[in-house]
């Protein structure tokens, strides 16, 4: 490849791994009054890596890329298909949206202190209009949610999604249904406290049991939990920890690390290009929720980890089986909030949202009917009735940042998971007799070589196809959910 | 100004901010895996700002800015000069000063764990004859150490400096030999241990009591102590405790807190400018020498401290009066490790490193005969036998990067803190009185008023002529070292 492109692609991942560090901070140890002057820093790399993205000189490059294999000729693809997206939408189109985010924010959070979706509405109606315009500016073939789904999710369709999403809540209705049936598990947490420090040590035994590597990576706390990868060797993870239940604390972990796995197991000589990344949010997610449902929610994991936790919390869990642990952290009920939900009526949270943002998206449903729409959905896909709109429309942030196509991410998330735990099973034999050791290496060396190694040399449905013999299905997932929950509640 | 101008030079702040949350960064929370990877993101964000201070269009703008006001020419005339120094050291220079410095850096630890100079030798011969180039390059009227001063303390030369350092040392040796005559104090900490939880909560309350804001700013372990200014609102300063003795933690910390009152005392309109800026190193240390020296080691000081201190070890100093603790804390001792040094022995070591490395530059003494001249101007200034190359020439890791010129703004630092502080006292009146009562708003007003919010408007000695009535002088520091020590010793 020209040196120059390379350069360049260099730079482009060092910039985006410094912009990583500048938001990890933010999250974590930056001091409250920074606010404005972080805004201004992360502004200004964010700006530079536009400018030297789309640099007209980069064009030229990669007009004539002089590649000399498949890997390089991947990395000129994916560069290719990041300049197009940015240089199709104009710098008056990227102000006004900038602006509508942080207005978009700002009514949010007014709306949520007074509990009124009217006073987010404004902002919802021109954020969903500018995308609109956006997805106008990147190009689509008549169904403009795609454009936006090619963000979080490339090469995904609302004609590929749809279905899938559709069948995946017709069978789970049913069955949580039958599951709400049955008596609920023991709730081996109620009534309790538990120890903030102690959570944090056991939540530090897990990581590098797992296979994360302290040295690569580190863990913090933070309001909210989540990963950022500044490099393989640099991936930094945080939790929250909750003295009700060590629920948060403990899957939280489990979760993020899951995504720091996928970040340390990019190949070093990806790693200053476009193939050390995750090809999607989807694929992503199936590994944060591989590790944290597939392995983290099974008995054989309890069974390996119970002393463990035990010996923090003698108390408080001296006398929990691994068996009882399991089933009290698989609890399915139908509640109001995603982030809180169990990982079968999650799905129908995501549906909701799916569907409802594609009918803004569309044109079909008004800003102004989205609050109504949301509490027509939720008794249609979960049966509650919505009192407050903390409980309905206004309880995520996504999209007071106008983030639209971000959602069904995390269904995708749950679907691959799935099918790479099956197809890993097939390969390496059960995970769960390995769990019950401790011993997951096999485990992560499988994914290491089906997932994280490939980095984005392929799309994220090609990845599992590639992995699992097939592409995005619902059938793993509902299958291993069913034979868990049949197990659990003697269905 | 243009607009243009303007933007650059916010652009510039915000990178040097980011550049210095990556630095703070790589000291305090980055895991040790992530070396290289730190390494090049902080190269691309450094190439990135030469690449846009250096920019060709930056010197049309500059060449007619359309300043409206004194402060906006002093922007440009200070943008102007960063970026000459800049423009006229070819690139091929600069990357030979980067690998010189990487390979100094490394041969300097080799050299260590040896404890053989020779190890060290050729490195530093290389770095010798790149910064007499780079000198060159710069210009200057025949003193090539002139133009490496100007790096660290713009608009000193050697002519200025040399004959106050000299005058310095001729008077500090006899009082250091009358004090050397008279029985030590009480060592106070002897034989006791320190419990590092406690010296950090001792700590965390030392630096609001000075006035430091912790909303917009914190102080975090390393082990190296420093501070780091991202921005006003964002100040990181660091400090390393010693359970031995409390006083690395509590004096560091007091001295690192100077440092991070004048980063948080830019004004709120500079913020994105180069006025935000310290004029050099020397009025920055003048700064933690004050409220480290001139404040925290007098007996008033610890009168309001010493309660607080005593609730955190009153085991370990229950009994020790503010009398003895300020005395232990003014415990002057000629040893080899400048430091540990005390607040009078200190500057014989800059001195020597001083002289040292002026001959150096001069080309008057090679490389192959620093260690044997180290050694007798150790003999000469501190009449101390070297009989380690870790107690002498191997001891400091300026000279691994080739940090020719940085030593001597130490002892500006020791000199301008006396005289701001001797000016300060003729305005406020006595700083003692405050002190005993934990009062510090007045003296941290006065430096805001005469120091911080001028920020870069003055070169350093105008900045202290302005606020003191005169320019650097021995006399006030020699003044207060001579009425305290006379005192403690009873000379």
């Amino acid at each position: 490849m020209r040196a120059e492109l390379l350069n360049r692609m260099n730079e482009l991942r060092d910039l985006s791994g410094s912009i990583n560090l500048s938001t990890w901070d933010q999250e974590t140890y930056m001091p409250s009054g920074a606010d404005g002057s972080r805004a201004s820093q992360l502004g200004t790399l964010q700006s530079i890596y536009h400018e030297r993205l789309t640099d007209p000189r980069v064009a030229e490059w990669l007009a004539s890329p002089q590649t000399a294999n498949a890997d390089e000729a991947a990395m000129v693809h994916l560069l290719t298909r990041e300049r197009d997206r940015a240089v199709k939408v104009p710098s008056r189109l990227v102000k006004e949206l900038a602006e509508a985010q942080s207005r978009g924010l700002m009514a949010w959070r007014h709306a949520r202190n007074e509990k009124r979706f009217s006073l987010f509405e404004p902002a919802l109606q021109r954020l969903i209009s500018l995308r609109r315009e956006q997805a106008d500016a990147w190009g689509h073939g008549g169904e403009r949610y795609d454009a936006l789904l090619e963000t979080y999710e490339p090469g995904m369709t609302v004609k590929r999604l749809t279905p899938v999403l559709k069948s995946l809540c017709d069978k789970l209705k049913p069955l949580i249904a039958a599951i709400e049936n049955r008596p609920p598990p023991l709730d081996v947490f109620a009534g309790k406290k538990f120890n903030p420090e102690a959570q944090w040590q056991f939540t530090m035994k897990l990581l590098p049991a797992l296979g994360f590597d302290l040295t690569k990576g580190r863990q913090d706390r933070s309001m909210h939990p989540f990963s950022s990868g500044l490099h393989a060797t640099d991936v930094r993870l945080t939790t929250r920890i909750n003295e009700e239940t060590p629920l948060p604390a403990i899957f939280g972990t489990i979760h993020e690390c899951g995504h720091g796995l996928y970040e340390q197991g990019f190949l070093d000589a990806d790693s200053r290009t476009p193939l050390a990344q995750a090809p999607g949010m989807g694929i992503h997610e199936s590994q944060s929720r591989l590790w944290e449902n597939c392995i983290g929610r099974s008995e054989a994991f309890w069974t390996h980890f119970m002393p463990q936790l035990q010996a923090h919390f003698l108390r408080e869990l001296g006398t929990v089986t691994p068996a009882q642990f399991s089933a009290a952290v698989c609890r399915v009920e139908r509640t109001f909030i995603r982030v809180e939900a169990d990982e079968l009526t999650y799905n129908l949270h995501i549906a909701l949202r799916y569907e409802l943002e594609l009918e803004l998206i569309r044109g079909n449903i008004e800003a102004t009917h989205a609050e109504a729409a949301w509490t027509a959905k939720t008794q249609e896909l979960l049966g509650l009735k919505v009192e407050s709109p903390l409980d309905g429309v206004l309880q995520d942030i996504h999209w007071s940042g106008g983030d639209f196509g971000y959602f069904p991410t995390y269904s995708l998330g749950n679907l691959y998971a799935a099918s790479l735990f099956a197809a890993m099973q097939r390969d390496i034999g059960n995970v769960d007799a390995m769990s019950a050791k401790g011993q997951f290496t096999k485990p992560l060396q499988w994914l290491r070589k089906h997932v994280h190694a490939v980095g984005w040399r392929h799309d994220a449905e090609e990845i599992v196809k590639n992995a699992t013999g097939q592409g995005l299905t619902e059938v793993d997932f509902l299958q291993q959910i069913t034979a868990r929950y049949s197990a659990l509640y003697s269905l």
